[in-house]
């Protein structure tokens, strides 16, 4: 089986690529092969025994895109996308990317498939940014979409899309709306969501974390470790199962800022929950607050998605796959 | 005031531009200057007394848009697509005229724009076909968008860029979903929906129409005139009012076949009532069952946006505007 991942070289893109070397399969067919792109060098996969071949360019360049789809991979991941932040900034970017990067990939599909008869399955990374605007605290499967940003509105495009090429046969399409990710890996960055993983990611490893908002802001968040599950399902799942509608919202905690920290206490002491410095910022405050709080994802449930249930298996998770198991304080 | 209209020569442009001809004024500003774009030559304006100029050739060519939007017309009504069957089995030619077309036009409005701090109001021509699949007898402002074509896919993607770019200030955008026409007039086509025309029209003028379905067939519909009082409602309106959400659901009939019949029989007798042969068609009985039956369409009667109230009136209608005040039968 020969999977191409598309963002290789993201958070997500890692992770993923790290499980198939670790378990090198999809719904019980051995992975032989990868095709890993980027508009920078992906890691190489010292422990892959597979084939795997690195490309790095524009997304929305067709002759690399032709050139990635022309082996005829059997899974696509296509995770590339400049992040909300950057496409809000950048509307020119954004949409290069987002949409016209989608686009492309989704075009050499059809053209190659239409000629050699080849109907991949694609596993699209959407968001939980196709919603904006006014929402319930619980967002049921069928609420509408009403993006506030750019990233949004290019990401529910991306999901229209993967609908009518799969419905016309041209793919065998599937979207991921991801939850915000916490506890995200790495350094701290400036995104506006970077505080749900600071304030746990910091303090594990003895370092200051500032927190913007209130106690009292409630969000959407699964771990690293659920969105690369739900990305690999999505690949392995009988997509007849999704009635002509492919995109799904995700299952994860809809928990606050003073629950996170609780858990964290629970996990790491009052000693980690210390190093928690609240600087409220009212600008990112009015960001979050467009943010969904929380979702009641039946259909991906019903399809076997699954989350952890509690925001301390999160952290742990996060203490053995980043950490070695061990909390640093 | 200049005014372009893209998709002059269709029926509906053709009928908005024949209301510049009668009414020559948007929001109390005399029209002055109207440009007239389509892939065939639209009709000319011999009772128009302002500039006119007309322009030939393909929406999704860059160099015919940023020609058109050089002068920076005031208000562009968007009206160029290809119809919902065409776009099915033409799937490239649907893509490029109704998406690459449009994002086109709206680029070319955003770099052009940039230059001249020109932000003008963008009236776009969308459609019920955006909804589908499973929906209510009655569908609400903020029911989620999930269209069962690619005509429907892409007027859906044309109202997310619309959004996308109202928000960020590159224009003014309002979209109108247009509901079904009836009466259309002209001559009979073989578009699925025909019927629910061709069985008003043809009696009207001694001849016999086509019934594929149930007279229980319920679905909704309004007048070319209401339509062209819609575009020219939007053209006029408060932006402002959107509240960010610039596509709105129009007000029209939600009646039946039987209903329609009825209405037919009361404003031109039993007469022609007998020219409606009952043919049943299963493919399309299918595809009609897939259309939405009705709306509840809130924020657009807020806004002013009104119909016919019966169906009596939509026949009168028809009759004054198309057959000279006359029945012929």
């Amino acid at each position: 089986m020969h999977i191409l991942v598309t963002g290789a070289a993201g958070m997500i893109g890692r992770k993923l690529v790290e499980s198939f070397a670790r378990q090198p399969q999809i719904a019980a067919q051995p992975i032989t092969q990868l095709t890993l792109a980027d508009v920078v060098p992906p890691p190489t996969l010292p422990s892959f025994i597979g084939q795997s071949r690195i490309v790095t360019g524009d997304i929305a360049d067709v002759k690399i895109i032709h050139d990635l789809v022309a082996p005829r991979p059997d899974v696509i991941f296509h995770l590339a996308a400049v992040v909300s932040g950057e496409a809000e900034r950048d509307f020119e970017k954004g949409y290069h990317v987002n949409l016209a990067g989608t686009q492309a990939l989704f075009e050499a599909i059809r053209l190659n498939g239409m000629r050699h008869k080849w109907v991949p399955r694609v596993v699209y990374a959407s968001s939980n940014a196709v919603f904006g605007g006014d929402f319930p605290d619980v967002i049921p499967d069928d609420f509408h979409l009403t993006p506030q940003t750019s990233y949004g509105v290019q990401k529910a495009i991306g999901e229209l899309l993967l609908q009518d090429y799969s419905r016309k046969g041209f793919f065998d399409g599937i979207g991921i709306r991801l939850p915000t990710i916490s506890v995200r890996p790495g350094r701290p960055n400036a995104a506006a969501s970077g505080f749900f993983s600071g304030i746990i990611r910091e303090p594990l490893v003895g370092q200051e974390a500032i927190l913007p908002v209130s106690d009292e802001t409630r969000h959407w968040m699964t771990s690293p470790r659920s969105a690369i599950g739900f990305l690999r399902r999505a690949a392995a799942l009988d997509t007849s199962l999704l009635a002509g509608d492919p995109n799904l919202s995700m299952p994860a905690l809809s928990i606050t800022v003073g629950e996170q920290i609780a858990a964290l206490k629970r996990v790491a002491g009052e000693k980690a929950v210390r190093l928690i410095r609240r600087v409220p910022d009212a600008e990112i405050e009015k960001i979050v607050l467009g943010w969904a709080r929380g979702f009641d994802p039946k259909r991906a449930i019903a399809l076997g998605f699954t989350s952890e249930t509690s925001y301390d298996e999160v952290i742990r998770a996060h203490i053995e796959d980043e950490l070695g198991g061990e909390i640093r304080l």
